[in-house]
């Protein structure tokens, strides 16, 4: 198990853990404060291309497990990332074709459990996540995943389009999920693939889904918009399997 | 909109419910009273099938929200269930071979949302759950169906293996998902079909499998034991879809 500690406090322990090379997802500052400790974490965390957000006394106050988070509180990611390169690189070594499941801004922690749990039952070889607006490694994840969370590496990366563009460069396909795309059951979905899952609200970003080469769409028959994003990524996900195994 | 109030108590309130013909999905009555008013409402709650739980004082104490439940507590259903006959009629109507989705004690209301959602979008007639053990129509589930809840029906039934018994000499088939069992893709699922998804973490019990003609297990190719319930489900549901539409 990778589990560690998820809210750290305080100026020294914020420090120390960016010293020390713990992944941190975010850090919360209290706004206006120009400190030397806070202005020095503030730098540190830039360096490491962390998340910092200010915000108000009130809203650290209500964060605060220990009362004494002296303007600084940061989340540290209760399980390990990976990289992309691990992802890629445990393709290679399985002899497989990349099967990779990217999401595009998932906020809820079950969402992104089930799906790193789908992802490792569908075979797939690594879970994409992007480092803003969007659910990190939490227990709560963990929980979720079912404990696939060690077994399929997720990476996090700061710009998920820049991303999709690296691996198209390294012959990767994309087909992300959206309404009005091609149904499923006709598009090719073999080959090196990177499955794009959008926001359970907003869908997928128009950005992201202008980097993909296929827009793959659910046949909906129902009454309602769409289907819950953790339902939608595995019925994909195992047309994927079905095409590259079966058909 | 089907919504209504979800907790009702003291005597006369859950008499009334009782008598009113309110869906009530539990009463909850304190162990050993043997008041004339709480044995009227024990006696129209058994006449009425409705599950009676005795519990300790300290336990209603505990749930109560108003402070005076007087000995008893009742759950009324948030939603309107239909029936089985329901069910069947909307495909009949709609000149569909039926398509149901019956849920052996899905336990997780947000799994029971998914999976009404899901059931909405594939196109199923209805969904059946069990009355006892098992999820009920709540408001959490209402707003995990993202609205599905206000189109399609969902019954639910006593005694789960009667009802598959009863529906398969009407002429339908039942399959359901489980380790072990065929290849999704290399079954027949076309037709009359019921899908039968098992207990989040008990899985399918046995004379419910017993009761059905197929299992169907949908390949897993990774290092833990299943998928999420409503997952399975949507990834079964669509297996169905593609067969009766497109194969």
């Amino acid at each position: 198990m990778r589990y560690e500690e998820s809210v750290i406090e305080g100026r020294n322990v914020v420090l120390e853990a960016l010293r020390s090379g713990q992944t941190i997802d975010k850090i919360f500052v209290l706004d206006g404060c120009m400190d030397g400790p806070v202005r020095t974490i503030v730098r540190d965390a830039k360096k490491q291309n962390i998340l910092i957000n200010f915000v108000k006394k009130e809203r650290l106050d209500q964060m605060s497990e220990t009362g004494k988070h002296q303007g600084v509180i940061a989340y540290i990611a209760a399980y390990d990332y990976a990289t992309v390169d691990d992802i890629m690189n445990l393709a290679k070594e399985k002899g497989e074709d990349p099967f990779v499941i990217l999401l595009d801004e998932i906020e809820d922690p079950h969402n992104l459990g089930a799906i790193i749990r789908t992802a490792n039952q569908a075979g797939a070889h690594g879970v994409i996540i992007p480092k803003h607006r969007a659910a990190g490694l939490t227990a709560t994840v963990a929980r979720a995943s079912a404990g696939a969370i060690n077994y399929t590496p997720v990476a996090k990366v700061t710009n998920m389009s820049a991303t999709i563009e690296a691996l198209k460069e390294m012959g990767m396909w994309f087909v992300c999920a959206d309404m009005g795309g091609t149904r499923m059951y006709d598009l090719n979905l073999k080959g090196p693939i990177g499955l794009v899952i959008g926001n359970e609200g907003k869908g997928i970003s128009p950005l992201v889904k202008k980097n993909c080469d296929m827009v793959a769409s659910i046949p909906m028959k129902g009454d309602i918009d769409s289907l819950n994003a953790s339902v939608a990524c595995g019925i994909l996900a195992y047309e994927i399997v079905r095409q590259r195994t079966f058909a």
